[in-house]
């Protein structure tokens, strides 16, 4: 199955991409690599969620910062098949960056990171199967959760 | 244009480069890519400002801190001009990470990075936008509020 | 001398690598650079210190972290060894990320991460000299004080 399959399969839509807040780009190809813009978990135009991940009432859960990651993946997705010229031209996730605004004591960000990187699989297969890292961190853009940045290789 | 006419246009000048704090170099090639370390806003050897960026009374403004922005960048800049063999070596700006020291609540960290941002754009034109990403972090190393990574891509 | 030459003399074995916490890879080869995931100072599957750094009674000592830094360097230098086939085949270090789990007011991340810097120049020379970030960052997985990513680049 080609990705487009796999995303179909899966009732996926990729999402339209965001206009850079800023004298940037979505996602930039250089050779048979795009590297993507740090992605927030944008749906329609609208954070799925604002705060800190953490155990505390106020807080964002875990749960709920795993869907944001999922969604912020999939943005960085739409980005990087824009200057891939369509998604099926991706044969492999690189990297991944998962930024994740942590409350004191918020340790488990892989826990949250996991719903990106479960995506890239879940499109992939092996190929999707990526280097990362998961950081805690103190503030996002916009006081989005989570941040995802990936960089993909393409078919040559 | 090419990039050092244009830098003469605007009237700026490539710093010198700060000597690393430790067993790493300040920008390192690969292929035709140019990674550089993170940058700080030093000017002259001092930092521009020090502290977390936000809207307290002690905090470091949101303008101060893209004017470091614009100034890691630039020592960013600078760094690769060395390891490029010139800054007219330098085709394309790829990716950009901006970190920015933010007090609790502070979530304009692309208002703060659009000053790095923009002096590609303005040294480089359309090959100077990039990919970026931009978090908030806890702290940084001397206290900055700033600090800056890129990578550019080189004329093969 | 070769690079397992080096680590034989300088009496270091390299690590078993650790089961990533999700779907995800130790390290991806891409072409001739490999991309480590972010490593934690795990040693025999048990954290070396856990919390943040400073210099408050509680807090992992800039010393303790120091060592973390290595040790995480070593994981990412494992990690990368069976992606290429043996540490032979890494030609250079490209670049590193350190993630430092700081205290309010701890700016020293820089010191912190040369105990991974200096492991890379131990062993490689030269070659082993890289572009390199430090942030501070508010807290990492399994709450590590060191997480450290790597690029390194391969023989061709």
């Amino acid at each position: 199955m080609t990705a487009s399959e796999r995303l179909a399969a899966l009732g996926i839509v990729l999402p339209g991409v965001a206009v850079p807040v800023g004298t940037y780009v979505p996602a930039k190809r250089h050779g048979d690599l795009v590297y993507s813009s740090g992605q927030l978990p944008l749906v329609d135009g609208a954070l799925l969620a604002t705060g800190t991940v953490g155990q505390r009432i106020d807080d964002v859960t875990p749960e709920q910062a795993m869907e944001c990651a999922r969604a912020a993946a999939l943005n960085a997705l739409a980005a990087i098949a824009i200057a891939a010229g369509g998604i099926d031209q991706i044969a492999a996730i690189v990297r991944l960056t998962g930024y994740v605004a942590s409350s004191p004591g918020f340790t488990a960000q892989p826990a949250v990171i996991n719903g990106a990187s479960a995506l890239f699989v879940d499109i992939f297969g092996a190929e999707g199967g990526h280097a990362r890292s998961a950081v805690g961190v103190s503030a996002l853009p916009l006081g989005a959760p989570v941040e995802i940045d990936v960089i993909a290789a393409l078919r040559t």
